[in-house]
């Protein structure tokens, strides 16, 4: 599949290398083409990889992720024309994270009343928005069986139920994640309810002194 | 031990129910003494069962169990002499919830920047205030091996290192919780981190059909 990732930090990187591992086309998008990670990237990524700006990514992928920052993704995808995305499914992984008053970081105040993912649905209204993976390190992202063997829990929202029936295979096929163990949460407005555990997440990181670990939910 | 419960409700009902069971001397607090939910209670739990006022409660316990409705937290604990309190440990069990604004519940908005757990510290400053337990089932806060075989997480939060090693040994002892999955957030402030986590709780439970279940953090 070509899949297009906006986004050229770590997330973005595993992302787009497990992905080619796996047999897909990626395309990395930065801000302008040519940045130099993507650039890197590219180089050690082999004939798959591919890199360009977030519209280039846009239009690429069949498939797009959002490997943003939190804080400038609304800001990165209005540049890109948002026609590009329209029937896609878009693979949110951000989180709205506010570090400036200390750690552990602490929701952005200006999406505190929705969630990112929401106010991504509404950029987007064309677009298949499913928000998950935003709730585990970039590693166990893509290799799920780096944890419990892979006995963990990912969490699935959306509005649109066979985009995200989409997205669940995906995530079994490429990530390796276990089917029993996506937990699909309802519309895209329960994206708040993911983000809000992210502080929560980065405090266990220090507790348990690893960022590999996740919950597991268990009867 | 002589433990204190604040509030009449599910929560209190379960714990002062399984405090008995273990041995302990429990009195069970209302607003005002003779809620009939309390006499109830105290008829089932025969001799070591006692119930009273809110003050009653703070009075008797040796330690003291906060298992109030999140919103009405700060009232009750102003209608206690605080000196009652001083030097005793307080189990904050309570969360924040708004549930005016439709299902999942959201943060109360007073408490959205703190935390429910900070404010009631500030309420009793001399009192040693632990955050624990406000992120399961009331039946399962009291008998860990009813999910998983006991093999799930619960988290603590307070500023005394000496009051959250006796909470601990406490629940380790009454409730039959794992001591690796016991895990210390740090300070009192951080109860904001499991406050926030509740939303996504109740809607874990409409999507697993069933409120026994719990997060288990797993390597």
């Amino acid at each position: 599949m070509k899949i297009g990732i906006l986004g050229t930090g770590p997330v973005g990187e595993h992302i787009g290398s497990a992905l080619i591992k796996r047999g897909h086309f990626v395309l990395m998008g930065g801000r302008k083409a040519g940045n130099e990670r993507a650039l890197a990237w590219k180089k050690k990524g082999g004939d798959n990889a591919n890199e360009g700006s977030f519209e280039d990514a846009a239009i690429y992928g069949d498939m797009v992720f959002l490997c943003l920052n939190g804080e400038h993704t609304l800001e990165a995808l209005s540049s890109v024309d948002r026609g590009h995305l329209d029937g896609k499914i878009v693979i949110d992984i951000t989180n709205p994270l506010d570090f400036n008053q200390g750690m552990p970081p602490r929701i952005l105040e200006k999406y505190a009343a929705t969630s990112l993912g929401e106010r991504i649905q509404e950029a987007l209204p064309h677009a298949y928005v499913v928000k998950t993976l935003n709730t585990v390190n970039h590693e166990l992202m893509v290799d799920a069986r780096l944890v419990n063997k892979g006995h963990h829990t990912i969490f699935i929202s959306g509005n649109d139920a066979n985009a995200k029936n989409q997205v669940k295979h995906f995530l079994v096929d490429n990530f390796y994640w276990t089917p029993d163990d996506l937990i699909d949460l309802g519309g895209i407005q329960s994206a708040r309810l993911t983000e809000a555990m992210v502080p929560l997440w980065v405090q266990v990181w220090q507790a348990v002194g690893t960022p590999m670990f996740n919950f597991h939910v268990v009867r």
